[in-house]
């Protein structure tokens, strides 16, 4: 069995007046993530870690942010374009882990229907999906609020 | 067999009148870290990498910051309850990395004890349990001696 | 199958009057990265994440920056030092996935030649060493280009 580590980091800016989402679901929150498309940092990083496992590049190379294709695109059809490389490379998904730095909201009510959107999207059961949550302790950007980040790590397989 | 990745990131502040406790081990140090339990910043991580690969949620489900139960508590308490979460849900441990980012003290003479406190919990040898540290090079938070921030990634397998 | 987890992660500050190495390939910029050796924040990583996968100890263990030997050192002597370890260990790589962190500049033109420097180090293919990057969107020590950060993955199997 071949079996791939990736690993994936992501960053976003916060600022009022943006939508926050996260994990392909719209959190309610006073601030919401800067970027060029809907700024999913969660779906950001798996993206990465997926790719990366592939050795296919990064989300900067497949999805640029300077191209208007992907201006205010909803990161989930990233999620759906990364699936589809790594399957037409040989890859599935073995297990996906990630965690999301933020000082607020508390996203646990919305972790199940994260988990939901990115199964139901790479195709795996949301066993397969664990997406935890922490604080930076008021320390640092993110303790701040100016910013979130969100680290992934996933397993791939050749079929 | 069954493999799976999780990974975990945890953060504290640094105050001086606090214990400083690392991976299990009280180090001497004049700051300590501060949090609801006693702050083992590595210690969390791992849990966290391992409750992720179990796909479990994270420590602040399991064991919240709002709970008088796990007030002061010893975080090696809370990886003796991961390590049986894991078990509960048919995985065992094949190995740990993990990464101290703390600009002070060196914590070398330390990690001996650290991988033994650890091993001893989780029933695994001392050569599945890597400790590494580092600086950030005076950089941010963990520069200015204002937090510590640990990084630890797992690998399960199913028994 | 043995198969073994490990991860790094490094940190260097950016200076005026430094050269900038990253990959094992000399970056062109306005900035270098400090440091005792040639402070290749990316193949620092890689080694760390290697030696932490055999729990051999980290880099600092290794290579000290408190000697001689290793003042302004190449890095890839460093991964290749690192690569013989590992090989006496009984294991090899598997595959290695990394992000840098910087807000700049572009390293993307570079990434064929870092691939191809770390790949014939290490005896391995380019396929199975992948470099990622991106910025951190301005923020925190990255973001204010005073640092760079870098993470790397590794999987190893034993021989």
């Amino acid at each position: 069995m071949t079996i791939r580590i990736g690993s994936g980091v992501d960053f976003h800016q916060l600022a009022e007046g943006r939508e926050l989402w996260l994990g392909g679901i719209l959190v309610p929150h006073s601030k919401g993530a800067v970027g060029h498309s809907d700024a999913d940092v969660l779906l950001h990083a798996i993206c990465d870690a997926m790719l990366g496992a592939a050795c296919l590049g990064d989300i900067g190379v497949h999805f640029p942010d300077t191209s208007m294709e992907f201006k205010g695109i909803d990161s989930k059809i990233l999620l759906q374009r990364t699936s589809k490389l790594i399957k037409d490379e040989g890859y599935e998904v073995v297990n996906i882990d990630s965690t999301l730095c933020l000082q607020a909201p508390k996203i646990k009510p919305f972790v199940p229907q994260m988990q939901e959107a990115i199964a139901g999207i790479l195709g795996i059961t949301v066993k397969d999906v664990s997406i935890k949550a922490t604080t930076t302790e008021q320390l640092g950007f993110v303790g701040r609020e100016e910013g979130v980040v969100a680290y992934a790590s996933v397993l791939l397989r050749g079929v």
